[in-house]
């Protein structure tokens, strides 16, 4: 898509490349956006915005590299476990509008402060019980 | 797999299920822990440690079970995004053994509190260009 960054990125080639799969790639955020050492974005190559809008296919492509990088991850960098981060859509905190899940290596030592669970609780009330209401709609 | 609570809780049939499909589940989490109003859990029927351990067919079917619930929630409550997270492997934060997806709702006036970024940064340094040896590992 014109305008997506990461469209750009994959066209001209232009990144600290990870992995090249056929329809998926890894790259390394902006150094300053890495939350620790290694921390890789996976990416569709086909432009789609978010987990809402993806297709099977970018949603297979993607999960499946998500797992060869974070088992990259422990054999590699020492790792123990990792975290696997998406937001999509509105409110979310998504910076770009491409799909990408940030694959966050965990290592020893690791405190609370670098593990991605938010200490705030979201206030929206919701009018009914929200998991009847998306039970209902995926049982349509 | 005994002892795993996920596990029991398919085979008991024992949750507040929001979907049920032939590879997947999804269901709501204990209510103390959910984040947001309607934040879901996603896992794969057959039992997998998480991501690092997972098979393909878990991952395609976890995966288009996360995107199915994510826009049941913009449609049914009003959720404008989403984020959606896993922790796998030591040091990663995860409560329950099993591959497990959250899918959180997000709203119009969430603050940045409940966004799942951690503020704080792992301290850990590895020995060499990390994304050079996550690729080295990729490209065998």
């Amino acid at each position: 898509m014109s305008n997506c960054v990461f469209c750009a990125l994959i066209a001209e080639d232009e990144a600290v490349w990870v992995a090249k799969r056929a329809d998926a790639v890894a790259f390394a955020p902006l150094s300053q956006d890495a939350i620790a050492a290694g921390h890789t974005l996976v990416v569709p190559r086909r432009h789609c915005d978010g987990v809402l809008t993806a297709e099977d296919l970018d949603l297979t492509a993607t999960s499946v590299l998500v797992r060869e990088v974070a088992l990259a991850m422990l054999e590699r960098l020492g790792a123990t476990g990792v975290c696997v981060l998406n937001a999509s859509g509105a409110n979310s905190g998504r910076s770009v509008e491409h799909l990408h899940w940030h694959v966050v290596p965990r290592y020893e030592g690791d405190g609370e402060e670098c593990l991605p669970w938010p200490g705030g609780r979201s206030l929206h009330q919701v009018n009914g019980d929200p998991h009847q209401l998306i039970a209902a709609q995926l049982s349509k």
